[in-house]
């Protein structure tokens, strides 16, 4: 009836699936957890009604008047704060890529059981906040802080008990990884799937990173072992694996579909002649420097024409003219960033089906539209 | 890559599947035509960024400067009209229950490869627009006309040909069923993907007639026999039986779960004690007269407390006061209306897996939360 979102267990084990053999629960988790729209991937600002959504529990229902963010644990000054004197700090609007961790899930041959995401769980939207670092700061980190831990109003039973989602960054990355204290998306408010009153969003992080419906901020003196931390949302190769973190965006991009939907022959159907191929790219490592382009199905590449960024934490628009003769193609984009890092064509499988940023491929047919 | 919105066809002929046994197309639809949000059904209004979309072809990029509806055909006086023109006629604002003619499709035995729907692909918003009906007697309809037809800027192949998205009603139901022209939802402009800058909203009526991106009324001297007319959405039997158009709503009510999300033993778990569980009930064929809910999966049914519809055109909110002690049970509602409809524990299968108004499930472990 109702859909979840991590990942399914027959006996306590996980379960997978391979290729075209989706459960109930992962087709009942999509229709929930749903993609962008690539058509507002096409734009260089993705619509909230377009922009993917993905809500671990139940969207809560929260009181902007009776709202506090408090912030606590190992702090010299215990705040707790109101909506209003988060928005009389000083305001930021920034264009910020969001790209869930299980993004590409779908595409690998073994497939955990989990949100079935395909390569559209990505959106850029303008995100309305204040900067976190000076709100630390105000509070006064104690020497022995180790890391805040942010926590959601969300919450449901995950394993055996009711817990928050929940959240940790090191005292480092707090400081340093331009986090914003978030209240609109858009030129809006905040709707409330997507977290109002107030969200984190942590620039070139996964998603995970960027708390919604954020309550708390606790300054703890050791690591936060949460389950969102520690068991998923990790990159590890078996069960027992402790596995790694999992942090910035790898490097992706992502082709919006030229032509008009085909269903028969493949995506796509495309009129022959010059044809404007329109994409973003973006890595949470850097810049984008590069991206190519092959209409061969990776037998050749060519440079797309990059964009500017839409922001230091945003994706890079590209276009590639393409002169499209009649026949069955499979359109392939590779994006490069500053520190040399490329997609695969095949990214490394892991037992979570996380950070999968392997080439996507568009099969388009060019004929005569009639 | 893509989605497809409907039938999946091998060699000419549909596919089908049966229980958890998806194929990877449905869940690629599932991922873009997204239920609604469970807490938007919780609410009287469902947020737009919560409301259940269909869209069967791209988005279609429309600049509301140069846009014009034109009404052509069998008519006196052909009108070409700006979106202030319409603007500027009388505006109404209605609350309206839309559900997808193919809600539920996934519960069927035996189900179409087409869009997954489980149970939540429905919404109210507040729609904002001006009624069609004096637009059509402005237009000064002829004698001869037997149908108005309804294009939206949509575009794609289906089966063989490019088509835009066409539906048509007849005069009679044009004239009838109260339909409006809508450019505002829930207090914005219509955003993109429900129809910018124009759509046609049918109270009552499966959400298959409301068609989006409205830019063409043509008034026809015959029945209009299009793809969405002739072909899908028809409840049918089989591959070659005609079927029978499908037209109003029928009878049906959902469960906004109670509790929190619980994975492996249920649904939802609640406290025990007194529990309100609340939903919505809906009939295109008039008020809704009685909800009945059972919380021992069937065997008892108590009537529910109906509060006031939202409008002529909107649902009934209901609620129902459990007393819920530990264990394990699987909660039903069931929605009767004015003319005496009620649901069906299982609805007859048809060959599309469309009208499916089967009485919903919705299992529950009572228990203390720790």
């Amino acid at each position: 009836m109702t859909d979840t979102n991590e990942e399914e267990r027959l006996g306590g084990k996980r379960t997978f699936g391979h290729g075209n053999d989706f459960s109930n629960s992962e087709v009942n988790r999509a229709l929930r957890n749903h993609g962008s729209y690539y058509e507002g991937i096409a734009q260089d600002i993705t619509p909230a009604t377009m922009h993917y959504l993905l809500c671990h529990f139940d969207v809560p229902q929260t009181d902007p008047h009776t709202f506090r963010l408090e912030i606590s644990g190992h702090v010299k000054n215990k705040l707790s704060l109101t909506l209003d004197d988060i928005k009389s700090r000083p305001a930021e609007t920034h264009a910020v890529t969001l790209e869930c961790a299980g993004n590409g899930r779908q595409s690998f041959a073994q497939r955990p059981k989990s949100q079935p995401w395909n390569e559209w769980a990505v959106g850029t939207a303008e995100w309305l906040g204040t900067p976190l670092a000076p709100l630390l700061e105000e509070a006064g980190l104690e020497d022995a802080v180790h890391s805040l831990v942010f926590t959601g109003e969300d919450r449901g039973i995950e394993v055996d008990e009711p817990i928050y989602y929940q959240r940790s960054l090191t005292r480092q990355d707090a400081m340093n990884a331009q986090a914003l204290l978030v209240y609109g998306m858009n030129g809006e408010p905040l709707p409330a799937a997507f977290g109002f009153p107030l969200r984190l969003i942590v620039p070139r992080w996964y998603g995970m990173a960027s708390v919604k419906w954020l309550s708390r901020i606790e300054a703890t003196d050791s690591e936060f072992d949460g389950y969102y931390m520690k068991q998923a949302y990790r990159n590890k190769q078996s069960e027992n694996d402790p596995g790694k973190d999992i942090r910035l965006q790898r490097v992706r991009s992502v082709i919006a579909p030229p032509g008009i939907k085909y269903r028969h022959q493949g995506d796509r159907l495309v009129q022959p002649g010059s044809v404007e191929i329109q994409g973003k790219a973006w890595s949470g490592a850097g810049a984008i420097t590069n991206v190519e382009i092959s209409p061969d199905g990776g037998q050749s590449w060519q440079d797309a024409r990059l964009g500017e960024a839409l922001g230091e934490f945003a994706w890079t628009p590209w276009t590639y003219n393409w002169q499209a003769r009649p026949g069955a193609f499979e359109i392939l984009s590779r994006a490069t960033d500053g520190l040399g890092n490329t997609q695969p064509f095949e990214a490394d499988w892991n037992y979570l089906g996380m950070e999968n940023n392997s080439i996507q491929r568009v099969s388009v047919v060019v004929a005569e539209i009639p």
